[in-house]
């Protein structure tokens, strides 16, 4: 694995999740695999979860950290090509990935969509364009589209907690008051779509995801009807793709409840956080025996050591 | 001690003081007790002081260390219970605290009060929740109402700097232009009531302390009578607790300079810093040979690194 | 060394470039040297090179490092003296620097002018006070008037391409949309005019650097006539020092482009980054294969780490 910003740079997703496993049982068995190289965190948005395990990660591992906020630590970045750069921005991206090449063995990039212009932000310019100036491995902390680090988190607490050889997942939206991007549901539904599950997604009309990443599962509209029998709950709240970057649908009724929660199969409640209470899920949700979201968000420590590990064995 | 948020968490306060005294001699004898194990500093408000000698306590024991401002590098978080999170927050502090758990063996919390609401800052709402969510020992970094690390490190210089078993402590109040917590008075207070010293408090009429912290002091508005005979005159601006979080002196005469430290015992000179010049004291008193200030700060090394070797000690 | 602020501190140029180049080489050759020693790394302004590298360079040599941006993570900091204060400062400089001193081993410390008040500025107070009041080693990573460890690396970068052994060494001005400090500028002239090299600095009327720097160097107000047979190109734009502070010259026929570069002796293109693209350099000049500013911000962390070597092996 050279660098990882989608399910599709690794080669056996299965082996990947096991190794996670693996390593939380014993987090410090490749504890010199990183001694004396440097793994470099940009931040171009706010991040606890991501900030935090990655690091945990790369300690476990005996790599130095050094972390960037972008345009507070540092400069403004441009990011388009071919700009007279006589605006706000003192630095290109060009310059900035090629500079932080020369001081990190490894670049993780966390960077939102701008959800304005759909097409820039699928193209991943940020992200792509750390790969081809950096010269060296970069992960995904997050990009416009894509949350790997997250979706190999996710697969593996669904793989710790399933009951059955081949679980029903179900990915729900629910309302919100600010638009958010699409990078979770997409990075969770390839992921799913790879796995061992009945992958269901449900959302309201008009909230239809790229079908590049959803293809392969079972999409409806009814809520009620998805989550009938499920054995793992996903809720993510998520702006439309299609009329882009907009709120479409208000609808509270889409919260998960305990009375949602009571059409499944007992099933566990998953969120990759950050979420807001009694808008996504109600507190009876969160607060219950079935909520695994603490679980999950603890195991971004194995997802981003698995990856680390098997880029500095791979690598270097 | 499990937790370290005010000195009621201090089984023997003399020993604790002797052991940061003890690792002032030697801070390296024991660089290899935190290894492996995770310090998170989390700061929801600045920090000079605290930021800089937490890290080096933790770097001295061999502990790695993490740190986020809560709201500029993560989320902003929501403290009360029972909400619709359709505001400005992003996540619940139940959450947050519980997930930082997952990935720290000990957390520090920095988290001023509101200064609006003296029932919620005095319930230490944010620190009593990481407490309770995160399941790991929580370090006070100040709160709301208490700077038990900062009082550590006082009792500490007065135990380096007295030259009788007795000495007269006496903690005054000066005006200052902004509204500021009663932390650091409060707590210096319930530090020094169990210390074997003279304790004396002066302040304006309407600037009380809460008795819970204060009970066994001696208190004035006398400023000129508490000064008489001081061994250490520990200044502080803090703002109404009667009259909750508002300024109601602006009388200047309370500041310390050369005329008023010519009333004490030739006393020594303490704050806990940032210090505004020529407002709560002048030049004169701290450029000259009695300002303790450095030394004080200097100890707060020694202070967090005798609260976090108690707790590795007993809690690992 | 006991400081690095200027070409001034180091007494063998030549000697400390050397030990650069041969830091590159050999990066780990000095890994315990600053074993239990703390490097705080204090930025008044953004930073990106500056911040990974000096860090890495740290690193390299065993360092820890402890960084903080003043004003965020911090207090905001009076420089004055003689001041009552009751204004936004929260703290003065001579209380945080001998703090921070109290804290760290070495300081290095970035603090930008204000460009409205030459003398302030070139009083280089902030550094200043931070060497007089910290008591330990301070390093310059850039302060107002001058910028050694892009020099130092501007240096080097020169010592390992030029082909002869007296390369032209050009300096131009470029036309920029802000208004930017003499730093760069300052530092480069008076590292090169004790380099063995021949230094040419061009730029519009009135754009005459402090001779204090440039004493010596060859200046001209025709930059054909300066990059005509030249080896080197460093490109950088700074605001008037004689109408101080100020944009006077808007030009942009001072941009270094390809048909520039084509009256040089095939000259390589330097610039200490940030660079804005089509503005200061053509994007055919930084895509070209004569552009090395990547291989120069690469040197950054030699130049730190030799500076540091030598400050441990001096001072301690």
């Amino acid at each position: 694995m050279r660098h990882f910003t989608s399910v599709n740079d690794v080669t056996d997703i299965q082996q990947l999740v096991a190794l996670a496993r693996e390593l939380k049982k014993n987090p410090l068995q490749n504890s010199e695999l990183g001694k004396n190289k440097t793994l470099g965190l940009i931040y171009f948005n706010p991040s606890l979860r991501t900030r935090l395990s990655t690091q945990k990660a790369a300690h476990n591992l005996g790599l130095r950290v050094m972390d960037m906020n972008v345009g507070s630590d540092s400069w403004t970045l441009e990011i388009r090509d071919d700009v007279v750069m006589d605006g706000a921005a003192s630095e290109h991206i060009k310059e900035a990935a090629a500079v932080i090449g020369q001081y990190c063995d490894i670049i993780g990039i966390r960077s939102f969509p701008s959800l304005n212009d759909k097409e820039t932000d699928y193209k991943e310019e940020v992200i792509q364009k750390f790969i081809k100036y950096s010269g060296v491995p970069v992960i995904s902390l997050e990009s416009a589209t894509l949350h790997p680090l997250q979706s190999l988190a996710d697969m593996m607490t669904i793989e710790e907690l399933k009951t059955k050889k081949r679980p029903k997942v179900v990915l729900t939206w629910a309302a919100h008051p600010k638009a958010l991007p699409q990078a979770v549901p997409n990075s969770f539904a390839e992921w799913m779509n790879k796995a061992e599950v009945d992958f269901v997604i449900t959302h309201p009309e008009g909230y239809e995801l790229d079908e590049k990443f959803t293809k392969g599962a079972t999409i409806t509209h009814n809520q009620d009807e998805a989550l009938a029998g499920a054995d793992f709950v996903y809720a993510k709240n998520w702006s439309s793709y299609t009329n882009y970057g907009n709120i479409i649908c208000k609808d509270k009724t889409w919260m998960i409840t305990e009375e949602k929660m009571a059409l499944t199969n007992n099933a566990k409640f998953m969120h990759c956080l950050p979420i807001r209470r009694n808008v996504i899920a109600s507190d009876a949700v969160l607060d219950g025996p079935n909520a695994v979201v603490i679980q999950e968000a603890g195991n971004r420590v194995w997802s981003a050591q698995a990856v680390l590990k098997t880029i500095l064995e791979t690598q270097f």
